[in-house]
């Protein structure tokens, strides 16, 4: 992609608006607009970041077995009402009314419509297990929104339901969720720790969040150091094995980790003092085991192997891909700008031709742009007609992991620079060698 | 995919309320479930032919140089009073009050917003021209809402807006939409015919629509035959060049054609006779020019080589995917189910166990299976515990373009039986042949 053909607003100056860095930082590399209070547009660069998160969490979903499907965001206010949320949920419901004066939401979350769909479908356990899972916008009105997309009323979110039998089978649903989102957050290059949480409005009897550890993150957590080096379950983890996986959620969560809702100081007082870990940490996940809490009032019945009708056991599992975006700059960046991990970056290389107008680097810059695509890496062009220093500045603003850098110079010597964002460390290479050297350091 | 493990909810009864046949498929074979009145979900069926459909138009959408976005569902009423449209625009807009009692709305078009973020970053004719496209789900609120997909209230849309220096410039970017849809339409299987059309509440000088022919189509349209037999453009064409554009945009818009709001009996009578067609189609895409029509009020200003600011010259370009993928049904059905043509099937193959729980039939898929997914088909594999008849009557229903048919008689010969969906043909196969017979019936 040609920057001159792309659409990247980046902007000059700090926002003001912008508290914390992932807002501040997606506002100038022109990722996000914001278009209203907690309401916001997503540019090029935003969008390609957020559908490579998407990617990943669809990715894992999938390999656990659950079912993807996708929900209306406007809802009626009689489902609501079968639950008996509608008129618990409070202010934070986007509540409408039609133009036949029937009463509607925008759907903060999808308990009830996933199991109106569940009990309309399925009536015997031997349909069972199934999880259904969906990538949706959500809305919630928050009264004070704020920290970008972080914390918005319209954010995308990633909500799985699982529906079993019995409390057993819930169970292994549970874990499954448990084990895809290890998986997911390693996949982005995150460090990521399970902790056992409140269930709150949801309700349920089971919990964990999943919390990633950022100086600027809003949670107060308290933990065993061990988790940063307990390993992510691999690929070929069998998730139909339901001891195995059960090892591995036991596994996880064996040591002592807490937000500050959760935290039991005596018990923190019993990990050895260089173990324990006070931080701060970003909510990026949450699961639920409920059990017949939304079945029972709704009837979502199925018949068991012994002819009787019982409701089913449900949990839900929740990942916010747009949350999910500024958390990964949160704990991914430093002074120059974003430092993106490579399965998340919108581009794999920025090119930068030096001297946009000097035939040869031109030909130069692209010929490697053919070559590097052709070698399966997505290329940000810069060919605009800007000065070395800017070009320089909104690469490392932007973040991509590889900066190829081409200039009159070094063409004379039949060399271009290759620069990797995360580390800065700059190595001269000839045009021809460019590519193997791209795909070892993916590898690497 | 094993059909155990999938969520397909097949109605055995054709649904009372569906009055068309896309409507009663799309309900029978499980691809949707209607939530509240012309509000639907789509079940993993439906889903994954939406998102094939809207890979096509993404991919004819970049190579024609326009560039994703991905705005909110939720906008704020000021941004349609700059315009003048939020009074004008009645009640098919879903308007909402927030907590705070702001006015906002859910966007049934995006010409306002897409306007605010052009002016907020774009202010020199050296970064034009822009085309920014999204695919959203809008929201109208249609008095009746009927016929599924076809006319629901929150429906997906792809819209792409393009920004130019001057009407020429305008008139380039609206052939490149002509002609990306052209490619579009042709790349999902269909025959579409560009018709002169009312610019309608949008407004402006220039607009076409694109129209499927369908018996069961909503709209009478009048045009040569000849169409039918027009060459698509092809994938190389050059989208920068201004005159080749512009030449098939006058060959696509040089016979007659017109809805029956735009049809002028004497110019049709003018048509040779046995080039005549009076048929009933279905709209799938619209493309307007609207000039100056949201920049002069709103502000969206670029300075010319001359030095001088001016409005830019818009047009706006929509395609509907969930429409779009009720009207492929209209287009392409028979009296047992679907036909989908091969780019949109949600599977490629429907994999048929004639007995399940019979060890070497079981063996036999589960190998073709894994044989056919590695040659990098997708695979719906029917391992229920079901009559081979119900197997048969599914799989027609659902509509996959292959069938492959695997029971104990067949293997004891060592052959497996083919069959097309399209035209019913069967032929045996032995199973190491099988990969080798779909390549060649993929390509041809």
């Amino acid at each position: 992609m040609r920057l001159s053909r792309y659409f990247l607003p980046i902007l000059r100056e700090t926002p003001k608006e912008a508290e914390i860095v992932s807002h501040r930082l997606m506002l100038r590399a022109g990722m996000i607009r914001q278009e209203s209070a907690g309401i916001y547009a997503w540019l090029p660069l935003g969008l390609a970041v957020l559908n490579r998160v998407c990617a990943v969490i669809r990715a894992e979903q999938d390999r656990s077995g659950a079912v993807e499907i996708l929900m209306p965001t406007i809802q009626s206010a009689e489902l609501w009402r079968e639950s008996g949320r509608y008129e618990a949920y409070g202010k934070e419901m986007l509540r409408i009314r039609d133009r036949h004066e029937r009463e509607m939401l925008f759907g903060p979350t999808n308990e009830e419509m996933v199991t109106e769909i569940f009990r309309a479908a399925i009536r015997s356990y031997k349909d069972l297990p199934k999880n259904l899972y969906q990538i949706q916008w959500k809305f919630r009105d928050e009264v004070r929104p704020r920290f970008g997309t972080m914390r918005s009323r319209e954010f995308l979110m990633k909500d799985a339901y699982s529906f079993d039998l019995d409390q057993a089978g819930a169970r292994h649903a549970y874990n499954k969720m448990f084990v895809a989102y290890l998986r997911t957050f390693a996949r982005l290059g995150l460090k990521a720790i399970p902790m056992r949480a409140e269930t709150g409005p949801i309700g349920g009897d089971l919990s964990h969040e999943f919390i990633i550890l950022a100086q600027t993150g809003e949670s107060e957590v308290f933990c065993d150091r061990a988790y940063l080096d307990f390993p992510v379950p691999a690929a070929g983890t069998d998730f139909d094995d339901v001891a195995g996986l059960q090892g591995i959620v036991d596994h996880w969560t064996s040591r002592y980790a807490a937000t500050s809702e959760m935290h039991d100081a005596d018990a923190f007082a019993a990990v050895p003092e260089a173990e324990r870990m006070a931080a701060r940490g970003i909510e990026v996940g949450h699961i639920f085991y409920f059990g017949t809490k939304y079945s029972e009032p709704m009837g979502a019945r199925v018949t068991g192997p012994d002819g009787q009708e019982r409701p089913v056991h449900m949990g839900s599992y929740g990942i916010g891909p747009s949350r999910l975006v500024a958390a990964i700059i949160e704990a991914s960046h430093d002074e120059a700008g974003i430092v993106w991990p490579d399965a998340v970056a919108p581009f794999d290389v920025a090119l930068l031709n030096l001297k946009t107008g000097d035939a040869a680097t031109d030909a130069a810059c692209a010929s490697i742009q053919g070559e590097l695509e052709a070698a399966g890496l997505t290329v940000l062009y810069d060919d605009r007609d800007e000065r070395p220093g800017a070009k320089f500045a909104s690469a490392d603003l932007i973040g991509l992991p590889w900066q190829v850098i081409v200039g009159p110079k070094g063409l004379a010597d039949g060399m271009i620079e290759l620069k990797r964002r995360a580390t800065g460390a700059r190595e001269s290479v000839a045009p021809q060698a460019l590519v193997e050297r791209l795909r070892q350091g993916r590898a690497g």
